[in-house]
């Protein structure tokens, strides 16, 4: 994709781990645009073993193999022999063969505005399928697995079987027949013509190599880094979210976010895209529909609606796809973002973690350049996915992402729109970091203004004064921490029921944006100071917890902090199904009230009236139960809530900064 | 598999998240032989259209989806149209060709041994495939999306495209226009023919209805719970792994599975499959072979060993299928186990927590009865993976598999081979779980006969008083906690060397099995009482846990436990590279020099000779250094590690029950 004069060959094996994600990347021909996008020429290696046994591939009948290929769409060049230099011979001119076809390909779909690949001889035969895409070719190459090694090895076959693929010869220092063996298949490459008495490579050897950026090793587009271009951001104040008060009014905050990558749609014409499942309307991200489309290399018919062969939106419902494409995209230094339901990330999680992995190796390698990050959206999150159930309702990846070592993982709960929006502009400047962002689509409670949402993400945690009532130079009797858009309103709605009610007790709110900032400094590069830590949450006053995700995420994180054991973590805890938005919350102990309860049963001090608030907390929930049996909705009072302007408050002993 | 007269329906859309597993699964018609198998009749629908826009297959030339699925191996029939009664009537046809094959197919393979099928008419045509498998049926049915429904609402095209996803006619509260095509839409189905006065169905519709276990909410192979037998297992005390003392000898603990699996195969065979991604040799389970051979419909040829169409051990190289085979195993009744690399037990992450959520909600309804349990083996671990390196480094799962509620998610980390038969004699008898067993393949330390090793795997977990020198009634100075078999070795090693050097601290080794039993009862079934773990892991003494996976999943399960913070975990911290065996317990720090400084950096008290052992363990981590740098394997005194006898030790003071 928007490398339009590269040709990247992808040589496959046919074990079924091969081939498997080569089905899902098959679909890739409907998506790449010959006028644009360079191309890919894939190459099926049949050599017909895996580690154990016969792949199954190599064992249908090739006639149903062809078929399958053509099936996806390919023009099939098929190699297949073990003969010298016949083999080679043969696959060359495969090459050849595909090449001129990928060049006549590019010159027809390119016409006179192509450049040089308008000049090209076109001399090969090109197909177009009927609904207006190019068949590309595919080779099959078929030869004997451990070609030319040891055919036969005490009396069984090796070459062409499954023994050839880890050690065809073993105990070579005491078994003198196999040692006679491996002498002579290393032989049989004629060492005496390829490297000098000093064990150098001969000049038939160096004759033949590439010079320069030629050469596998150095070519940048395997070290994409070095092509990387910064991504032109526009300034993001002018998508602003108006907020007057914290948490007095509400807006779709993925909508800035789709607003932003218009605009980086705009700016970056060849360097950014969008990837997602089926999903960008409904995840509000829609905006980029006003300046790309979404993309097709098949059948566009009239009632369609923003789908086009010009299109650099990249929806196809596969979250390996998507998740594969960005991988591709940043790797060879283009910036991009996948946004998925929260639940269904965990369809690419082991891509996730092996793409984390590979960044972490390559931070050890000098000569590697970072590359833009891996920005995956999750939103439609458990806890807004009422009305789809439990299958969709599973924050999973955050804990897998938190046991990555080293700087690569970063996890990113914006509460509200001004806070996404510092947020994605920090991701969309990073590098070689694994970006998880986690907020909902739905409509939410706003809280800070952007120069409050900029020093709130720098900071990566902060106390809320406005939505506690501490007592200047007082430690607190009590925090409410949160981390995530829905627990975050859990807990403001939880600190007013408290102060409201309570005012004698002491309440902290302290929102966490940045995950990672909760780990020790030895553990993460983003975790915070124990000092740090303890000016937010003090060093031993009991702690309220309220994760977006699994709870145990937080007890990782905070372990090994001061007295660990006073962090009390509400979080989602499978309690899923098909339910009200609030019920969610209900049922998962993490409401405002259990907030409340639970604050009220660790604070060491229970001013009176306490006892007294915990039973209407009990009573709320009741009431709750009753409500939405019979209104299949929210009661209106937490349906509409909002935070009290400060000063309406019932008491006045309030101790805002 | 194993239900010769049962044909199942796949009805599948044309979304690519739909056809996406399926291609995967369409690998299918290359284990199933109808001589015995049964049938699967999968019916593609191309309604056209996903959420948001046209699906790939729709738009692709429809010559080219037939080449695809017969590539796969299909016999396709195809279907397409909007007219009625011809749909209905062309699409019976279909149905009845399609089921004609399958007989004649089963009749064609039976033979006169068929029983039934090989009575039937077979007049269907059916093809055999060069290879030597069938031609199943598969059928393409091409008809509009939201078919019947609205054709178009405000001038917009809905019937036929994405807009009949979800709510092709809104507002019809407000909009009398939209409410009076909802009507014509909704009497066009005729309920006056339907339903009588009283709104109860008519016998046009009753008539038509199947009785007892035909229809589709009672068929038991829709509840397969009540058509499972109970396994028939062999007395395991015959595969007993002799240990005289422990930590004394060595063996590869999961031949013990292998021989055990080998059992269940001779005496259930209709109900008992192995399922594995090729690797079933290389995880020592080799001994299934001796019984049975790996399954394909494919091509045979002479080199080939253990493979034939009898064979019922499923190997294909993609856990996504072998996952999903066994799934769908266990759910219609029968009993397996699926075998896996660890850290590529993450890419079926999602289909294992798709499970263990549908056994959650089925734990709920009445009705469906319990089916055999999920049991997956998690082998080839991150701690031997040294020569692979870091990529097959990620025991990811187990905290994945931990965070999810009830009764379903089962952990189990045998230490050695008689744990691991009993151990799995239990899975195989549970029901309805999830179980994960981790252990690993490579030659390993024996700790425990069988009769010590199901009273451990009972308990879940207890005190191994042999490893420690705590003296009766005292509580020892520190607790080393361990979890998983590679570690265990490190914390039976650790142990030694602290009542060796340093005899006067006294240290109790606690050995974890189960570990759900670390959680309390209130989040888990197996959880552990207070009393219970306090009288494991004392209430107040530090303890050094040595964990097979992420630490931060033993943080996680014993919060809320007394004085929590007191555990300090080790385990695998992503510190993965190609090296030693040792040397990955020591770039993780969890070596057992590393216990025994975590050990007395955190012991209250502090003998006479402490420093000097810290010292000494350093010194022994840089002797290692240099030791694998220069031999490229681990010194010989930690490579050939034994436990010392009893009594042989340099001081008498150890304190052993």
């Amino acid at each position: 994709m928007d490398n339009p004069d590269l040709i990247a060959l992808s040589v496959v094996g046919d074990g079924e781990a091969e081939t498997g994600p080569l089905e899902g990347s098959w679909k890739g021909i409907s998506f790449l645009n010959p006028a644009r996008d360079g191309a890919v020429l894939p190459i099926l290696h049949l050599n017909g073993a895996k580690i154990a046994g016969p792949t199954v591939l190599a064992r249908k009948d090739p006639a149903e193999v062809r078929s399958l290929l053509e099936g996806h769409g390919y023009d099939v060049i098929e190699v297949e022999g073990s003969d010298l230099p016949g083999m080679h011979e043969r696959f060359a001119e495969a090459l050849t063969e595909a090449y001129t076809k990928i060049r006549a390909i590019w010159a027809k779909a390119r016409g006179s505005e192509g450049g040089s690949a308008a000049t090209d001889p076109a001399s090969g035969e090109v197909e177009w399928s009927p609904t207006g895409r190019p068949r590309w070719p595919l080779i099959v190459l078929r030869s004997p697995k451990g070609w030319t090694g040891p055919h036969e090895v005490d009396g069984t076959v090796v070459e062409g079987t499954w023994r050839a693929h880890q050690v065809p010869l073993s105990g070579v220092k005491d078994n003198p027949e196999h040692l006679a063996l491996l002498e002579s298949w290393l032989r049989s490459y004629r060492p005496e013509e390829l490297f000098d008495d000093s064990g150098a490579p001969t000049p038939l050897v160096t004759a033949n190599n590439p010079e320069g950026d030629l050469r596998l090793s150095a070519t940048p587009h395997a070290n994409g880094g070095v092509l990387t271009e910064d991504l032109d951001l526009p300034d993001i104040a002018t998508l602003e979210t108006p907020v007057e008060s914290p948490a007095t009014s509400r807006a779709e905050s993925t909508r800035v976010l789709g607003e932003l990558m218009k605009q980086l749609y705009e700016r970056n014409p060849h360097s950014f895209r969008l990837f997602c499942p089926d999903e960008t309307n409904s995840n509000r991200l829609g905006a980029v529909f006003d300046v790309s489309e979404r993309m097709t290399m098949e059948r566009v018919v009239p009632e369609d609606v923003k789908l086009s062969s010009d299109g650099r939106v990249m929806e196809v419902l596969s979250e390996h796809n998507c998740h594969g494409w960005l991988e591709g995209y940043t790797l060879t230094g283009r910036h991009g973002l996948f946004a998925t339901y929260e639940a269904f990330a965990m369809v690419s999680a082991s891509q996730t973690i092996q793409h984390a992995k590979w960044l972490e190796e390559a931070a050890h390698l000098d000569w590697r350049a970072k590359v833009p990050s891996l920005n995956i959206l999750l939103t439609s999150t458990a806890w807004r996915n009422d009305h789809n159930g439990f299958s969709h309702q599973g924050p999973g990846l955050i804990t897998t992402m938190i046991q990555h070592r080293g700087d690569v993982a970063r996890v990113y709960l914006p509460p509200d729109a001004n806070c996404l929006l510092s947020v994605s502009e920090h991701c969309f400047k990073s590098r070689s970091h694994v970006n998880l962002i986690v907020i909902d689509k739905q409509p939410q409670l706003q809280y800070l203004t952007l120069d409050e949402a900029n020093a709130h993400c720098r900071a990566g945690a902060g106390v809320w004064d406005w939505a506690g009532n501490e007592l200047p130079g007082q430690d607190p009797d009590i925090v409410l921490g949160c981390a995530g858009d829905v627990v975050t309103m859990e807990t403001v709605a939880a600190a007013q029921i408290l102060r409201e009610r309570l005012p004698e007790l002491s309440v902290r709110v302290v929102n966490v944006v940045n995950l990672m900032t909760l780990s020790r400094p030895k553990d993460h590069p983003n975790g915070m100071s124990d000092m740090a830590f303890e000016e937010l949450f003090t060093n031993n006053k009991d702690v309220i917890f309220s994760f977006h995700g699994y709870p145990g995420a937080i007890h990782q994180l905070v372990h090994g902090r001061s007295d660990a054991d006073r962090f009390h973590v509400r979080g989602f805890i499978e309690q899923g199904t098909t339910t009200t938005p609030f019920d969610m919350v209900v049922r998962n102990q993490a409401s405002r009230y259990h907030l409340v309860m639970d604050a009220l049963n660790n604070s060491k001090r229970h001013p009176r009236g306490s006892a007294a608030l915990k039973a209407w907390c009990q009573s709320q929930l009741d009431r709750h139960e009753v409500y939405i049996r019979e209104h299949l909705e929210d009661l209106p009072e937490v349906r509409d809530w909002i935070a009290q302007e400060p000063g309406s408050e019932v008491s006045g002993k309030s101790g805002k900064a």
